[in-house]
């Protein structure tokens, strides 16, 4: 079995001017992940230190650079979850901090709980020490912008894909047959206070099981909770499908079912991966054997040296 | 077929002066959603119905009488699902809402999103016109006596499974084969502020899929979140197994991976209905042809006509 990190970077739209920094951030991510797991870290730390460093990119819609809610806010959902123990912890509409994932960890090791909210997160985030940061901190000028764009009477044209379906994740296995899952996200565009999406949603925006795999997901949330996604994936998983053959069942019958289009990053714990979208794109890296696989489009894998640079 | 609904009042351990009015509540409960039914209406409006009943009634943990958290205050999640369109609706962390199950109703008829959380959940709530409650009118002496005893130090002692597993909850099928589920709960005792626990998030607190079936779970949250309690059991059920042996199957898994106790409701499209639970007791009842089956401990089952009162 060959430790692997398999990270997406959401399966929105993505202008073609911003396509080669989405690429760029997410190779970067799971190198970030990779040299964790070569160390002989923990598959739960690389999938946190990966999507710590998407949050922290400004290209992606998760920590800075989240959409903003109606109200021209930032409100973040992050979970992650232990294959071992099938402990998780999770985030919804926390604000004002840089790294919700690293909450979400924290909100799994340091309570009983799985999931804390809005202020009661944040609370729990004084409470460990964890720097709250100022909201404009988390606003990117992009996002502003289309949040503008969206306020205007009449919008939601062309674009129905952009905005809706940002997320970004991760999933790992490490030299112990450990998987993790990780995804962070700041929601919807243009959406209602306090919404709640698949990402912080167990079964929806992901799932570890050390007997089956992970999975972390990406699309238009309210389709992925209707058939919480990565619990359906991992259950065809169980009945013996692969884990390419698993994320196409999954991404099928959600497109099928409730007309949801979205992406996955899939592992089983023999260190087998795949990342998978019904979208028209998705930003996705794997490092694995020391090779980095990655790509945007569909069909599109592109592979290097884990050691060489873009 | 016949329509069905089937109600529980949680897993909790009830103090035998209070299982009479458990037992009382949750036959109220089954027979004002069975009048529905019986009427015509849809499986959606008798779950709501009685779900709506257990939450006005101060002896569930659910609406009035719900439990407090670390602060002394009322914090509530609820989840509908309705099986034709897998469409559902859900809050979490909402105050001074008298029926968070008609709130959740709401989310799913009239907004684009699934879930809404704390602050923006009361915000739509008073957008939808709903009336805010004063919080005192949501807090039983009970609840409240609850509450100063686990703030004692070195409390939580004998009664492990107090406080830790009450939530109310009901499933149906109408006369068309429509399925849904609806589940309210005020939560852990003593949970720390912001705490969202199993009820609130799909594929946990319930799941209802008119190709399958529908299931609402009660018992510790924490637990049943890691398995995704109610769609593992409608899992089992795609595997060809009944209602019966899938809830079982759910639960026992539960038990053995995780070390949680629960109990659920399940239906199947053709009528077919359980009422099962791992934990030492759950205040349940159904109706069906006509009859009122309920019980509260294991193996127990009384049947009456539905016209009689207890």
């Amino acid at each position: 079995m060959f430790p692997v990190v398999v990270v997406h970077g959401g399966s929105d739209m993505v202008p073609k001017e911003r396509s080669e920094n989405s690429k760029l951030g997410v190779c970067s991510a799971a190198r970030a992940g990779y040299a964790i797991l070569r160390a002989g870290g923990s598959s739960m730390d690389a999938v946190v230190e990966a999507v710590s460093q998407l949050e922290n990119n400004p290209y992606f819609n998760a920590g800075c650079g989240s959409v903003l809610n109606i109200r021209g806010e930032v409100e973040m959902d992050a979970i992650v979850m232990d294959g071992k123990t099938l402990g998780s912890g999770a985030v919804s509409a926390v604000r004002n901090i840089a790294n919700p994932i690293q909450l979400a960890r924290l909100v799994m090791d340091k309570t009983s709980h799985v999931c804390l909210t809005a202020k009661g997160a944040n609370q729990f985030a004084r409470s460990m020490g964890v720097a709250e940061v100022p909201p404009e901190s988390l606003i990117t000028e992009y996002a502003r912008m289309r949040w503008t764009k969206n306020l205007a009477p009449g919008t939601d044209t062309g674009e129905s894909q952009m905005g809706k379906m940002g997320t970004v994740g991760a999933v790992a296995v490490d030299s112990e047959g450990n998987v993790a899952c990780a995804t962070s996200t700041g929601g919807l565009v243009n959406k209602m206070e306090g919404r709640v999406g698949d990402t912080s949603c167990i079964g929806s925006g992901g799932y570890a099981d050390n007997q089956v795999g992970a999975v972390s997901t990406t699309g238009h949330g309210e389709a992925i909770m209707k058939v919480t996604l990565a619990r359906l994936i991992l259950f065809h998983m169980e009945q013996g499908q692969s884990v390419e053959a698993a994320s196409d069942l999954g991404l099928a019958y959600m497109e099928s079912r409730v007309g949801g289009l979205g992406g996955v990053v899939t592992v089983d714990p023999q260190g087998h991966w795949a990342a998978r979208f019904s979208s028209s794109q998705m930003a996705w890296a794997a490092a694995q054997k020391d090779t980095l696989h990655y790509g945007l489009l569909t069909g599109e894998e592109f592979t290097q040296s884990i050691d060489d640079r873009l």
